[in-house]
Formats: C-alpha cells, sequence, structure tokens
C-alpha cells in the first residue's frame, strides 16, 4: 500500500525530473534550490529560475508538509478532522517572450487523521496571445494523458478547469484552460495507485508541452507586445491572489510565502480601464477567453 | 434625520472637493470623470488620474449601491439581512517618486433593511521609505481630528489599522499605519451626525495630508530607489487581494471591478525571496514596518 511518506519522495524525485527537462530547453536557465522547514511540521524543496532564454521567472516547488487543520482552513478548504498532511509539486513558469505562454501545473496529495486521502492537480496555459492551434495540441496531449485512465475524465476536468481558472470580475478565463482536478478520492489500493500514477504521467507531460508551446523562435517582441504581456500578467496576479485555492491553502495554512508567491510574474501593469484596439490581435485574445471551446477541433 | 441619500450627495461634493484640491496641488494631473451604473441598483462616480507631477496613478472613487445581500457577503463580511445600501468615497495614490509615498483614504456609510446602520472608514499611509518624523506629522493629524469627538479614538483607531493593515505572510505592515474603524454605530440621530462630520473632516484633510507628505522635492531617483519602489508595490497587491474588506466587498457584491482595482499601483514587481543588503536604508524601512510603534513620540 502506498503510503504518503512513498508519494512524497516520488514527488520530489519528479520535481528533479522536471527541472532536469526544463534545463536541457532552456540552456540559459540556472535553477537556484531552496531548502526549507516549516515549523509546524514538514517542508519542502523550492526551486527557482530567473533570467533565463526562454524562461523570464519561474519556479518548480515540491513540499510535505503536516500540521493542525486550522477553523479557517475548514470553513476555506472543506476540510474536516485535527490534523492533515499534503505534499505535491507546483510549477509557474512565466515567458520571457509575449509570444510565448505562462504555464501551470500542480499535482498534489492529501489526507487527514480521519483516513480521507485524495489528490488533486492541474494544468492550465494562460498565453498572452491566443492561438487556438495551439492550444489544441496543448488539450490533446492532456487528453490523452486522461484516456489512458477514464475515458470521461478529460471532458470532466477540461469543464473544471474552464470553471476554476476563471475570473469572473473580468469575466474571462485566465487563458485557453487544461484540465483540473480535485478530491479524487480512491476505492482501494489499486486505485489509488492508478491515481498517483496519473499525476506522475502529468508531471512528466509537463516539460513536453511546454516545449511544445515555446519551440517556435520569434523576433525581438515591439512595445505593444511587451505592454500587452505586462498587462496580462496583473490579470495572472489578480487570480493568484483573489481565487486560486492552492495560494489560500498555503497562506492559510501559515506556508512558506515566497514558496506560495512564486507564482507571481516578474512585472506586472494596471491601466485603468484598458480595452485594447478594436480588430487588434490583443482584442482577438481577449475574445478568446472564454468557457466551454473545445480547442481539441482546431487542430 | 440625515438620510443615506443625503450621506451621498454630500460625499459626492467630498470627491469633487478632494479631487480640486488634489489639481491644485499637482498641477500636471489631470482627473477623468467615469460615471458608472450598476445593474443591481445604483452607481457612482470614478476619477482617475495618472501621469501627473507628483501622482504617478490614482483614483478618487464615489460610489452609492444597493442590492441583495449575497450569502458570501454574509459569510465574509459578517453581514445580515436581505437588502443594503452602501456610499463612500475612496481614494488610493501612488506617487511618481520612490521618496513620496502611497496613500490611502475610505470613508463610506453602511445601512441594511433591518434598520442597522454604521460609518467605517480609513487613512494610512505607505511610504517606500519610512522616513519617523513624516509619520508623525501624519499620526498628529490624525489625532487631531479623532480627539475633536472622542479622546480615546485615536489610540483605538491607531491601533485598529495597525491590525487591519497588516500582511501576516510577511510580517509586515503596509507602511505606517494611520486609522481604521469600521462598523460605527450611532445611537441616535445627533450622534449620526456627529459620526459623519468625523468622516468629512477625514476627507477634507486628506489633500493636506498628502501634500505635507510630497512637499519635498527629490533629485531624480537612483535606480536603486525605482526598483524597491516598483518592489513594495507588489506588497501593496498583495494586501490589497489578499486581505483588503473593500476589494473583497466589491468583487463579491459584483461591484465595478475596474472602480475597486483602482488601488492597484501602476507597476509591480516580484523577485523570488528579496532581501535588501544589511545596513542598507531598505532594510532599515523593513525593519520599520511594525505594529504598535508610537509614531507620534518622534514629533
Amino acid at each position: 500500500m502506498l503510503t504518503g511518506d512513498d508519494i512524497a519522495v516520488r514527488f520530489r524525485s519528479l520535481q528533479l525530473e522536471i527541472v532536469a527537462a526544463l534545463c536541457q530547453m532552456d540552456t540559459k536557465a540556472i535553477f537556484n534550490s531552496d531548502e526549507w522547514q516549516r515549523e509546524e511540521g514538514g517542508g519542502g524543496v523550492t526551486m527557482t529560475t530567473e533570467k533565463g532564454g526562454i524562461i523570464e521567472k519561474g519556479g518548480v516547488a515540491f513540499s510535505k508538509v503536516e500540521g493542525k487543520i486550522s477553523d479557517s482552513m475548514k470553513s476555506h478548504l472543506n476540510m474536516a478532522g485535527d490534523r492533515f498532511m499534503a505534499t505535491g509539486v507546483s510549477i509557474v513558469l512565466h515567458s520571457l517572450h509575449p509570444l510565448h505562454p505562462t504555464i501551470h501545473m500542480n499535482v498534489r496529495y492529501f489526507e487527514t487523521d480521519l483516513g480521507e486521502e485524495w489528490f488533486g492537480g492541474g494544468i492550465d496555459l494562460t498565453p498572452m496571445y491566443v492561438d487556438p492551434s495551439g492550444a489544441a495540441k496543448f488539450h490533446w496531449a492532456l487528453k490523452e494523458v486522461c484516456d489512458n485512465v477514464d475515458m470521461g475524465w478529460y471532458d470532466r476536468f477540461k469543464r473544471w478547469a474552464d470553471d476554476y481558472f476563471y475570473l469572473p470580475h473580468r469575466s474571462e478565463t485566465r487563458g485557453v484552460g487544461g484540465i483540473f482536478f480535485d478530491r479524487l478520492i480512491p476505492n482501494d489500493a489499486n486505485q489509488k495507485e492508478e491515481f498517483f500514477n496519473f499525476c506522475l504521467n502529468l508531471g512528466r507531460l509537463f516539460p513536453c508541452l511546454y516545449e511544445q508551446q515555446t519551440k517556435e523562435i520569434f523576433p525581438y517582441p515591439t512595445e505593444i507586445q511587451l505592454n500587452w504581456q505586462a498587462l496580462r500578467r496583473s490579470r495572472y496576479v489578480e487570480y493568484n491572489l483573489l481565487f486560486d485555492k492552492g495560494t489560500q491553502f498555503g497562506i492559510l495554512s501559515n506556508g512558506r510565502t515566497e514558496s506560495i508567491l512564486l507564482s507571481m510574474p516578474p512585472m506586472a501593469v494596471w491601466k485603468y480601464n484598458y480595452c485594447p484596439p478594436n480588430e487588434s490581435v490583443e482584442k482577438q485574445t481577449l475574445e478568446r477567453l472564454k468557457k466551454d471551446v473545445d480547442w481539441i477541433s482546431f487542430l
């Protein structure tokens, strides 16, 4: 039977595998590694990079924490019991070039002293300029990993991502979505293994997905592109601080701030009531940030 | 008896008075005025400025909204009843020069269909570089306005601001604080008038406070100062999106996004685990961002 400790050990290896793959892709990216411990129990390794050739700022974080389930965790995160253990790998990469996307992945495992255990995770893509055929390739790869386990998962998890990675105050999705799942509760030891392997497969897919989205080399960006990138990054900040459950869990469980806020972009710009000009590619992207788009149909 | 409508009318005048005073101080600041209406009821006037001589980005917003008290407003904002009416003036100004502060003011009035009514508000100062004697002048002026009504208010509201304008995940205050108060419930019509006048007096004090903090003219900022300003602005973003109740109220009550997020700085920078060098003035500022400092003692 797979224990929480086993899962943590393999998540830690996954982190290293992913960093190795990213370094092969972006030969200018150097990752620093910070080990940290948490007073209440557990700790992690936060690997960060900045000023790479492809990645402007990014992090690949592993953590394994345990502690008391606080009242705010109970009410905000719908958790029961006295104590929890959580382990996972979280990634956010902000690309240097405005024509390369921001990308996020997370896989996680929770258990409580009530004997409850579940997996959660997700991958989603946030291009500054939406390219439907790029979104299609991204979704197709996710569908393949889902289909391996359950032919219903992709549709379900894709819809879940549409609902989850959504900015209600902007009436826009964070990007072209991806998949999201939470409280995937295994029925038995076999299923636990199966769900865990699904998380590992997503993790292993991650570097390929990012490579697929960044392999095209573009000329030096225009000022319009750079300004748009800075503005779109502010929407990423808004999403993460206002809505992201991982960020909330981290802050509420007295997590390590710098590891939680690894997801922040290097820089973000706010302009009051900015609307891109009609017919512009920027406006076109805004119009594409909608739920329920069947991205795979653009293949 | 002062009605909600009376209060709204006078808050709207207060907005115009403040904008007029700011334009006199910063002759390069031009305010644009946006009138908006809300489907659920009410609306407002958002006055914004950017690229002034002193103010880099700022807004003075008036609103008067009414609507249903949603479940999330009940749980997050501790409100009871079916319907509410809220009116207020909110200001955030981000100064151009790193040696000039960010400043915030809000005065507001709420009533519900249960017959409850209360005032709330606050003013706080966020210097990028803390100057204790500037903080002392700021607090002294606030104390004078408080003392006019109740000799106990300044201490109480100053402590409240220390607790409220606090970033627990950074273990730092947002700046040098100021005053904060909420649910100031009048006992009778006279007291309602008194509390309302207190709010108006704070509003009228605001331009003087900002002038006091920005009248010194500094040479063109260094790169170190500009980088530090951009980093400190990211803390302002974190506070507003993670903790600020006004922002949460706005987002949860389906408010006008661009008016709520008026408080965002023009630009913010995040660097992983940044610590200013020992003995630097930046480090000194960090060490001064503490609760329970008796700023007036630095007069």
